[in-house]
């Protein structure tokens, strides 16, 4: 599979996937994976489709969580992350790793942002509670069955 | 939710799952993700599901997988592992934690085998290529919407 093709499933499978696997690392070196919102999910939040596609980085991933979860404690002290998409269903499935950022610009946070989540951050966008993570991965690992492409970002 | 019943609901997800997600740690520290034949899931796998019903540790998790393979490099330098399951249109999922190791006997590899197999590794149960891992997890965290409930085996 030619690598622009590789990089085009892999935009499909960021845009279909049901979750985003995010993985972090613990104070004592274990990898701790959990399910998040795919916020880059064209059917379950629309909203966010158009701003995506204007980012400059079409591999950018943004992941919002409580700033007092485990994760949050977990990526101050270790910010190596992995983010992984994929379809269970035809065994295709795609990782991006790198060290993620904590977003502070508070305008991008009010765009990422939807009335009904004051159900995990009360005050809305402004709430203290709300981190809004981003990944610019350094690196790619697209799965296909049998197949395994890395590739560089 | 009782601690029981979110163990019957993770035994559940281990049986359900279409996917086992592994994550190993690589020499750059950073976690890397994919999905692997989740050999407990009672459909896909139906062979062995007596099998697994009568091992002692009803939580003990098995891979497969090819020992050229760089997540067993990646173990063998650092078997600090987790693997997931997940129903993600019930946003439930559970995450098991803890030192992996590999399976030398060879009696129990030639049980956990599948005929088809050999298109991964030719030689059968004792390819040299054909390596089974398992995790006796340390602890497990159970997430259901919004709920978190971690607990130790």
């Amino acid at each position: 599979m030619e690598l622009e093709e590789v990089k085009k499933q892999s935009l499909e499978l960021i845009e279909t996937s049901k979750a985003a696997y995010l993985t972090t690392i613990d104070p004592d070196g274990f990898p701790i994976t959990r399910a998040m919102f795919n916020l880059r999910n064209k059917e379950q939040f629309p909203e966010f489709f158009e701003f995506f596609q204007k980012q400059e980085n079409k591999f950018a991933i943004y992941i919002g969580t409580n700033t007092s979860s485990s994760k949050v404690a977990h990526i101050k002290n270790n910010p190596k992350i992995s983010v992984y998409y994929c379809d269970p269903d035809d065994f295709k499935g795609v990782m991006f790793g790198g060290s993620v950022e904590i977003v502070e610009d508070q305008d991008f946070k009010n765009i990422i942002w939807l009335d009904w989540w004051t159900r995990y951050y009360v005050k809305g966008p402004k709430d203290p509670d709300y981190t809004l993570l981003v990944l610019n991965p350094k690196y790619a690992r697209f799965y296909f069955k049998l197949n395994l492409v890395n590739f560089e970002l």
